[in-house]
């Protein structure tokens, strides 16, 4: 990745799309293998996870909307590519693979976009991980998302699962889904709360790209601080959680977007953000 | 606060409505700015915080009810009394603001009483802390409920709330709500575990008052540790949850309403809790 | 209990029915004293814990589903051999039985076996725990299910409620029903996750030993992984829960059904599982 003042704006994906609006704030990935339904392979999860891990000194991009091409999110590690290389691996490596599979999860976290995950059709194993370690979902009535790692002999515990699921859905409905492998249906996920929305199909992108746009011209650096203490609060005490957010906040207060708020309301007009 | 036998129930409040029923068992306070939907200020931010740390050594008041006045619960931090000093403040003084509203929560979380609040109308940013600060909510078909920092150039992280509101409705509808800043409708609310019900407007506050009293009236000092427990066990694993809930069940079962519980259904009558 | 290949399947049970399939995988223990709703006394609790520990190093039984007879789960703690005695004790012999019924909890999480739940009719007080602890519960329409502790006067804080209902069904919900002890509808259940799906009662028992069949048929060491994560990552950060699902799943890669589920796939067919 370059250094000028938009690097990511003028980034060329080897594994996926990247596009990004013409002020460079709102970028979209693509998966996009549609024939195979968008797999992951090695070499698109280290491209996944270096771009986040990227992100996180980003000037430009503000929001990432990630989705799938041709009617289908993601089918997880491809079988053949992945699975089957996997299987002859030594321990050592083995743990390499699943940290490099947890470091992409990790990396979504930890960058300061707020992301969006846009999901039509297929949304399994390590797709369905990418989805849920996004912000907010935005599905179709015919998204199936899937944690179906028991159906290739392995345990629900990937790449985070064990911990954020239960977070999203609760801890029953978690243990449903991971110990049986079987597919969400939009309209379950909707109302248990992994859905945000659902959307038609043809209105899928366009919505949380519309999305995405609202955030990043919103105030930036306090939707940076949002995202930050929602992933950072979930094995804290209520005094920390206290503490930590008075602390979050009161920087929040020193921005220029606080006082362009007030300053909007006063004149009875709409803010103007500028995220610093 | 005086000291007498019932000291809540003689209290004189400054900054918004305290009533008291009759045995000053069930405390009922009501914002009561209607004109301005009933803002928070600096001083009825500081008095609701010593009321509830007052509360801490209450022995007449068993239960508490906060509601608002006019058909609107309450609008937040009021704009020019509130949002304006702090857009002049430096960051010490900031941080002394931001403590201070986190304060108010820690203080209604650490009360010994049951909480209540009954919510009609808008009920947004501070107020709406106030709200998820209550161990029980009840709305109306009208209560629109925005956690609004980012609508303010703020982070969504404000007295708790990325804490608090995904331990309620979980991560991924509280990740929407923060960031977006936009109004959770009263079916919403009540269909993702925000409301325990929905009530006519006209019911409302006699409702949460039927189940203050209920609370006033039932084994109290169990109810406390129950409140206790339900706050104090957001980060522990399952070994500490457990043998923390058999020391304080242990203590329970020394109280005189335990035997008294066993009595009654002895005899076939209905328990008479003294709540102790 | 004996130590030959397959004790647990002549395991005899004194207070309860216990029952295994042909092939010793799946146990059924059914609550069998339905003219009292099936009560839980000393001698049950003390069972059910001892047989629940056992079951960490069964090599036979890969998952258990627990009922009760005669239409109802389980009243709870008999209220005159449980209760009554409860109302004499000091205060040690009185945390000498609350750590043991947490340690039943502690046990049914413990165990490496999927637990899953089947009630029909009353589920109350210590009965609802053992449900709360299974990791999945199935219902029938007619099943009540209350943590009615409040209503002989104790906290809502027993056997870990107060920790593991939130993390169920949220924390307002659980909240309400752990100060008021009010019965928690099937279909109240059912939309807020405590239930994974209702049945009619003459096929909720089929349909759970159908479930735990599927399991203890499926890849029976990863789902044994799945269960151990998913109750150990309850107060954990993001960092410490992907790092430690590293690990687990890495292990989980290097068992035969990773493998056989590959060459599964490979061949067209459907994995035949072992369990290692």
């Amino acid at each position: 990745m370059n250094d000028d003042r938009r690097p990511f704006q003028a980034y060329t994906a080897r594994h996926f799309q990247w596009q990004c609006s013409d002020d460079g704030r709102v970028a979209t990935i693509t998966l996009n293998r549609p024939e195979k339904k968008n797999p992951l392979t090695f070499d698109s999860y280290a491209e996944l996870r270096d771009l986040f891990l990227g992100l996180q000194r980003a000037s430009d991009v503000r929001a990432v909307v990630i989705t799938g091409a041709g009617g289908n999110f993601c089918s997880g590690g491809d079988v053949f590519e992945i699975i089957e290389p996997l299987t002859r691996m030594p321990a050592p490596e083995l743990l390499r693979f699943t940290r490099m599979t947890g470091d992409l999860v990790k990396a979504i976290k930890r960058a300061p976009q707020p992301v969006i995950a846009a999901l039509d059709g297929v949304c399994a194993g390590a797709g369905a991980m990418v989805a849920l370690a996004a912000d907010l979902r935005l599905g179709t009535p015919a998204a199936r998302t899937a944690f179906l790692f028991t159906r290739v002999g392995l345990a629900g515990a990937d790449m985070g699962a064990c911990g954020l699921l239960p977070r999203v859905i609760g801890q029953g409905r978690a243990a449903e889904l991971l110990f049986s492998g079987r597919a969400m249906t939009a309209d379950e996920g909707a109302a248990w709360g992994f859905f945000n929305a659902l959307h038609a199909p043809g209105e899928l992108l366009a919505e949380a790209q519309a999305q995405a746009r609202a955030l990043a011209d919103g105030p930036w650096f306090a939707h940076t601080m949002t995202k930050t203490m929602l992933n950072q609060e979930w094995a804290m005490g209520l005094e920390e959680i206290i503490e930590s957010e008075a602390q979050a906040q009161a920087i929040c207060m020193l921005t220029h977007d606080f006082k362009r708020a007030f300053d909007a309301f006063a004149a009875k007009q709409a803010p103007k953000f500028e995220g610093n």
